[in-house]
Formats: structure tokens, sequence, C-alpha cells
């Protein structure tokens, strides 16, 4: 079993380490947030909430980056919500000063840790992170964009979601690749399957743009990712090897970025299974691979 | 497998049904609430972690009472929330007219269900939906606070939580009960196993008090009750037969009251094992019914 | 998390060690049985099996019986099986001389242990266990026929078998008793739901037969009986406060012994819920307490 | 939810379809057995085994081959377990005759179903019953190795089993590779970590030698590989898209033979993970691709 942190309990967070810690994979877990008696709080309520499930852990809670050690793995939450009226630039900065910070801390007391980053914009936020910190970082990704993609085609085709299959990956919103080779019904391929019935166009449409609906009327979406980004974390405390559209480190002219591509995620991370696409697909890749460099480098520049 | 209608969404509704649907004991729910869009898009992204948990659900989502029918369990958490301010009497007026809308809608769409009301007051709803209904109901009663007490209890003595036992009851709030002689650590009794360590004292202050503590922190409990509440509809769902401190109708003098006692909850709810309890333990429940139904009496005389 | 002694790895020993292990729920356990190299070439398949499932527990396999020691509960399946042309008294002998060898050395290394008894004749196996080990001794009683009561009606009348409840209990084999007034179906009562369909008679020919029926074709029963007592098991373990059929001790004359009732398994066995037993299901219990102590004294006595 | 065909209800059989039915993935389950009333008891023993673990399941057992029909997988372990004195060829021809009798009943019945084959020798049946019912048919191959390895290495540094991963393949028996590059403790390679404690040597010993020595004490495995063969299902049951060591068809020269190798197992077989093998491991797959191909065309010849 693995020693969890978890750090920041905001929306995210806390739907994430309750998801978590109820998968019963864990027998050790720390919850930092840098609110004064929220982890402390947080902490009571699951403490209820794993008795009633009868899982047993030894949990602490605390307001100090220092107390977060010895862990098997980290997943960083923390950082601001992107508020109205902000730009990209701004939301980056925001973020990536608290992943520089974390940086400088975690991995001292954390020598052997895998770093999971979950703070939006995730890739780039994995990035500062790896870059500062020079530890393997990987980030969700786009593991959830998984999942409503095969929802949504489940749903309107009226097929249970386990027949579903298909990753996506590359860049994230409005430019999100579905690898379309990749997608299955009942082990056809889409096109076949769905004809007459859902095309492409909705699907991706709906893959993009969910989000949004969702934080629209919800204030943010939780219960989507929170279960994806728990996937990602059982499948490497119970060494699934388990292929998901995560972001593993990828050394790019000189930097290392995160994109998306269906990698396995066990104990350890990898091998990505970019060389089995289809050539089409392979080229969504490379061209997002030098779309999201070209961005992280302008980001990087203007960061003070 | 069981037909669910989930009749709330909003912070103890979302959660609870998230962790219900996440147990994979329902093969068919229904979200209902009263806010346009908003179990829509909150079935969106319980598909998105349905999908992540490889369960099949058939969800649908509605604003109407009347959609909501042909369920084997009613779960109702809508409700308003207590105002900072309000008296004790205007929230029971609030949520009881919410009741009596529903008791009039429910039944005739759901013959069979079972009836489980988490609206605060808990007991006191229970008791006007079923008065207005006909229809056998219970509440979530103090289910909870068992949950706080052995987890309390669990985490001071440094024992796994699973070899605390033990049940509250009667009331909630200041004047809830704690069957003392019902609570064990490693199967011997508290006082013995706790001798200079912890006193009743100091659980009894934890377990009515640390709702008020989360609430200031995180602006309401969720996670705990949440978890609490799913453990009572697995357990009808699956027929468990386990003993919860759940409140199942009482006739008292004129009136049907609920009261939380130790409880067998399976697909049938009962037998209670008050007789079972010690004669101190009788007493403190004997001496809440009278006050519980005085209460209830006045309250109801006040709601126009 | 507990820690379990399984004393015995032959057919049931080793199903219900498999189907207990890979419910997660113990942290370390030890496997006795005296024929050399079985429980050794027996645990590498469990950690075969343990590894697949994601399951870390610290094993151990031993031919001494002082080695099992330190444990949370124990569980007795040694025995010889019953022999072809071989009397009730005979049997009762051949067994109960191996309890009273187990009731001398497991006591000592085991001093907190819940002991369960599942070696045949059981109840009177938990009986012998008992007198000669002074220790509080529970046995499997009838709860896997409880199982065979609902999976039998739910199977006849096409309805889930979570939506079937009813208890039996009282001696075993031909005077087995089904507690008809707890019997229900989807919650109605079984005599008003079955009507037509299924007779109590069907019921129970199938309750009583089942078991020889499975004996002569597959040479034992083993999956049924193993399934039952992992649940008692789970129960303890976890905390459950589950209701089930198994015996526990009852002072009846000058002797313990053991019938089955419904009773609460958690990490405390009990209360019974006789008390809740309609009056004709109680003199069915009352009449069966009388003719098991009788057979117990005279086998007793037999016994050199 | 998947349906399941159990083609075969012997010792392996047997254990799979509980371990199978027991986690719950599929909603229909049909048992053949050739041996009269076999399948009907052990079904009887499965629906008690399952009403405990609250587990709703359509099961049928049939003596009929016809009647296993519109199934999503079919697993077959039917077959004649080796005699003693009895040489590769005869066991070879004798199951042989078994799977090409299967491979002309059951795909008329099951136009969309997988097939996995467990029937010894497993890769030479997968690839004889996909050569006469021209369905796409896989192996349950070397997993159960890879469970060996991993559980033998954990058991001797004293390492959480998860904290193990690593493949193994190609032939089975003595002949079988073991991929020492992705052999890992913690994420190191094994070398490193598993200096001066534990050698390549003791652990291919292991792996290749302790499933004789299961056999000499218990009679037959079957706890470890009916485990492990629970898995492929539920990996393709689940779309889990986990890599594991299974044959899936490899189109070799002029036959499609059956080789292990980590293979993505979801709804969707595939792809391979050949490629990310290091250039060593890759040499033993090629060198055991051509021995297999000879082997299997040898046999093929003497079957009459």
């Amino acid at each position: 079993m693995v020693k969890i942190g978890f750090v920041g309990a905001g929306r995210i967070g806390q739907t994430l380490t309750y998801s978590t810690l109820l998968s019963g994979i864990s027998e050790e877990a720390t919850i930092f947030d840098i609110v004064p008696n929220l982890p402390q709080r947080f902490k009571d309520e699951l403490l209820h909430a794993l008795a009633a499930s009868h899982i047993n852990i030894k949990l602490s809670a605390t307001n100090s980056l220092d107390e977060v050690k010895d862990n098997d793995i980290i997943v960083i939450s923390a950082g601001k919500p992107r508020q109205p009226n902000q730009d990209r630039t701004a939301v980056f900065s925001d973020n990536a000063k608290i992943m520089i910070e974390f940086a400088k801390v975690l991995p001292k007391n954390n020598p052997n840790a895998l770093f999971l980053v979950v703070t939006n914009p995730v890739d780039q936020m994995a990035s500062v992170f790896m870059k500062y910190s020079n530890k393997f970082t990987i980030s969700s990704g786009a593991q959830v964009e998984n999942m409503r993609l095969r929802s949504f085609i489940a749903d309107r085709l009226g097929v249970p979601v386990d027949r579903i299959n298909g990753f996506v990956g590359g860049e994230h919103g409005e430019r999100l690749s579905v690898f379309w080779d990749t997608v299955t019904v009942n082990g056809a391929p889409f096109d076949r399957a769905a004809s007459g019935k859902l095309t492409r166009e909705e699907v991706t449409l709906y893959v993009k743009g969910v989000a949004a609906q969702v934080i629209a009327t919800l204030g943010g979406t939780s219960w989507g990712p929170a279960t994806s980004i728990r996937d990602i974390i059982v499948a490497f405390a119970t060494n699934e090897n388990r292929v998901m559209s995560i972001a593993a480190p990828l050394k790019y002219k000189d930097e290392v970025i995160h994109m998306s591509r269906p990698t396995v995620v066990g104990n350890v991370i990898g091998p990505t299974l970019e060389a089995s696409l289809s050539l089409d697909d392979q080229k969504l890749l490379n061209s997002a691979a030098d779309n999201m460099y070209n961005e992280y480098k302008d980001l990087l520049k203007k960061l003070v």
C-alpha cells in the first residue's frame, strides 16, 4: 500500500481525496492546504466517511508543506481558479508561481515520490513543476476527456459505457485531438457502429464543450475530473499497467513538455503507445507537440 | 438491483448521489432538482465519473417531480439550509412545506418505494413526509453521529476504526444520547479500554460539536453525512440486515414520530434493538421520545 | 485490519481462505494444516492469486499449531469428513478429539481471538471447542442455509436475490427450522408473494436437500459454505453489525450449546434477535434447543 | 455488463467461474460441462455464493453446447488433464480434438464473442480453436507466470507485491522468457534493487518450477491460474486497457500461432507492447516464435 500526499483541499482536491481514499488503496495520507483549519476539518469529515466505509487509514492534516513527507505519490491540486476576464497568461503566471514554491519544498522530503499535477492548466503546470524540481512529474492530462468521449457515445448509442473504447490527447480545449482510429463501439470502428446515429462532429463538440456547460451551472467541474484522477492514482498504487491518456514528460527541443498520449500507468509510468496510433493520429500529436512547446516557451518568458 | 430516485441535488444531495452510484448497487436512477439545468449537468459529471469506474447505470435527470417514478427507494435531500438568525420553527416550516409538496406527488408514481428523508431537521421532516404521504418513511437519523463517535475514539486511542463499536440515538444536537453500554474498543467496554486516556465527556463533546466546526470552516458538512446515507441505501439495496442508528417510524401517542434507535436495515426495515439496550440506555430513549413528541406537536401547530 | 488464523486447508478450508483473503480485509494470516507441504504450496497459490488481485498480505504457512498466534480470529475447518457408512456418533467422536487437541493449544497463543468453528457437525464442534478451551466460540451455524433459502426463492420467483429476506435456524439437517414469519419477497410476506407459484414445502425440501445433491455430484459442497463463512469473518473484521444465522454460545441447563439464531455479527457478537421472532418461530427454537442439548449430552457421554 | 459462457466446469473451470462471477462484472452467464448434473449442481453452489455476495446474475447450466449462446466472451477450460506417462503429443491430440469439436459448434450461436482458451497446452489449443473456427481467439498465456514472478520477488525482498512490475512471455515451461528489462522493484531495475539478496536465476527457477511443486502436493494448480484468468475476463469486460502477458493471435509464416507478449487487454485486444521491449527481450521473443511455430506444425501433422 502507498502513502499519498494531497497538496490542495479545494473543490477538486477534496473530491479527489475522498474518491481516492474510499477506494481503499492507501494506508497513510497527508492533506495539505494553506487555509487554516481547512485540512483539519476536512480530515474530520473524511474520518467519518472512512469509518462508514470500514477503511483504516493513518490520516494527517497540515498547513505546513514541510510536513508532507515520505510519500510514494504526491497529487498537487492547489492553485487559483481562473477568474472571469483573466487571460491565459495571467492564470499561467499565478499558478506557475505556486508550482515553483512547491518545487522548492516538496522534493527534499519526498525523494521517491511520483508527482502528479492536476492544477490548471495541467500540462503546463506539470512542466513547470518538473523544470523547477527536477523530479519525474506527470499531469492528469486528458484522462477525463477520455471518459467524456466514452460516456457520451455510450449514452447516445444506448450502449453500456464499458463497450466503448477510445483515446484523446494532444492539446487541451479547442484543439484537443480525438484519436478516431482508436474509437470503437463493441469492438467495431466508430464510423461503422455510429453510422446514421451519431457523427464525429457531435462527439467532438461535446467533449470540448461539456466542461464549460458544467461550470456555468454547477460553478465548476469536480466529480468527473476527480474520479479520473483517482483512477490514475489507483493505477499507480496497485500497478494496474492500464493505458490512460495522461501526460508523461516528453523531451521536445530544449524543454520537457507534457502532452497527453495513451500511456501505460502502473508502478512505472510508460511506455506510451504513440507508435501504435494510426499515421493520421500520429500527425495530430506531432502538430500538437509543436504548438504546445511554442505556447509554453512564450508563457515561460512572461513569467516574472 | 434497485432503482433509486434522488430528490435534491444540492451539496449533500450531489455527494450522496455520487457516493451511492459509485458503489455500484443501482441499475437505474433519476435525479431531480428544481433548479433548471442543475440535474442535467450533474448527470453529465456523473456519467464521466461512472465511465471511469466501469459502472453502467441508466441515469436520467429532470426538473419535473412527476418523472421521478417506479423507484425502489427515494432519497429526499431537497430543502433550504438553515439561514443565519433563523430559528428552529422557521426552518421547520420552510422545509415542512417542501415535504408536504413532495408527499402529494411522489407516492402515486412510486407505490412500492421506501422513502428516506435526509433533509434537516431529518427526524421531523421524515415524520411530516410520512404524515402527509401515508408511506413508510425513515430518516438517516444519527447514523453519521455513530461514525463520528467511532472515528473519534479510534483516532484518539490509536485503534483501527473497525475495532470500535457503539451506537447513539434519541434526540439530535445538544440532547443526543450515546448508548455507552454498547460502546466497545476491541470488544472491551469503553470505560475499561479508555481508562486514563479518553473520557466519556470528551467523546460526547466531539460527537455533538464537530458538525458546527466543520460548517464554520468548510461551509457545510457533506462527506461524512453523505457517506453514512450511502450506507443506509446500500444496506437496503443489498439486503445487508445491518444494524444502524436510523429513525424508523415510532407510533407515539397520537402521532408517528422518528427517533434514532439501533435498527436492522435490509430489504425490510427492522426490528429495532431497543430491547437489547441496557436499562440506562432505554431510559434515555424513553425520555427522548417524550421530548421529541412534544416539540414535533408544537411545530406542527405553528405550521400554516 | 485483522490477523486471521486458518486451521485446516482441506476442500472447505482452502476455499474459505481464498474467498476471505481476496476480500481484502486482512493484513496478516497464517495457514495451518497437518499435512506436510500442503499449507506451504497452498500459500504459493494464494500469493499468485493475491498478486493478481493487488492485495498485500503477510502470509505464513505452517504444520505446527504453535505457530498459529496473535490472531484476532481463528477459523477452524480441520477435521475428518464423514465416511460412507459412518454413523453420527463416530463422526462426532473423531472430530471432537481434534477439537479437544486444538482447544489445548490454540488459546495460549491467541488470548484475544474469536474462535469460529466450521468443522462438521458445526454446532457440536463449536460447543466441544468452547468446553475444553473456555474461550468464546461461535459456529457458522445455518448461515449457508439462509443463502440457500434466499437463492432458491429468488430463482423460482424470478426476483433478484437481494429482494429476498429471511432466516433459518435451530437444528441442522432434517430438523432445520425456517422462520417463515421473517421470510419476505420485495418486502412482502412470503405466502402472499409466492402464492400459486411456490410453496413452503418446496422451499424447505430444497434447503434441506440441496447439500446432499451437490455432494453426490461434486464430491462435496465448497463454494456456498465457504462464501457464507467468508461473510461471517468479514462482518466481524469490518464490524458490519450484520444479522446472520450463526450459532453464538447459549447457556442451556448445565451446558453451553450452539444453536443458530439470527444474531448481530460485528466486532462484538450479539445480541440475538430471538425476542423479535414471532411466537411460532420462537417455539421452534425452544424445541430445537432441547433436542440439541439432549443429543449433545448423549454424544459427550460416548466420547472416550 | 457482459454475458459469459464458461465451457468446462472441472477444477480450474469451477474456480475461475467462481472468481469471475463474484467480481460482479457479469449480468448473465452459462455454464457448460459434458458431465451430467455437474453444471447444474455447480450452479446451485454458485447461487448460494452469489446470494452471500449480494450479486444478481441470470445463471444457466447445461450439458448441451448448443445452449451456450449470445455471449460476449467464451472461456474454454474443458479438456483432459495430462496423464502420468502421457507425452506432449498425446496431450495435444486429445485436447485438440475437443477444441475442434467446440470450434464447429460455438461460433454460430456466439457470432460476436471473444474466445479465451485456457485448456492446456493453452497457446496451442488457442491456435487450434482459431484455425478451425476462424474466430478471434486468445489464450491466457503466461499471465499467471507474471503473478508468480511478482509475488516471489515481493515475498523474498519483503516488498508489497504492488511495488513489483515485470513481464514474462514467449514459450511456456522450461523455455519461458523473463523480460528482465521490464522487471522493477519500487520503480528501480531488478538487478539494482535485488543486488545481494536475490538472483535472476532464483527467480527464474521459481517461476518455472512452482507449478510442478503445487501439483505434487495439491493435485493441481487452481487458485493462481483461475484468478489470473479472472483478471483477463474482467479487463475485457470492463475495458480496463490493462497490459497483460496473454497470447493474442500472431500471423507467423503460414499459420496463426499464439505466444505470450505484453498486450493491452480491454474491450479490444491489443496493441502488443513488443516494440517497447528492449532489444535483448525482443530477441527472446523472436526465437520463441520460431520454436513455437515449428512445434505446433509438427503436432498438427500428427493430429489425426
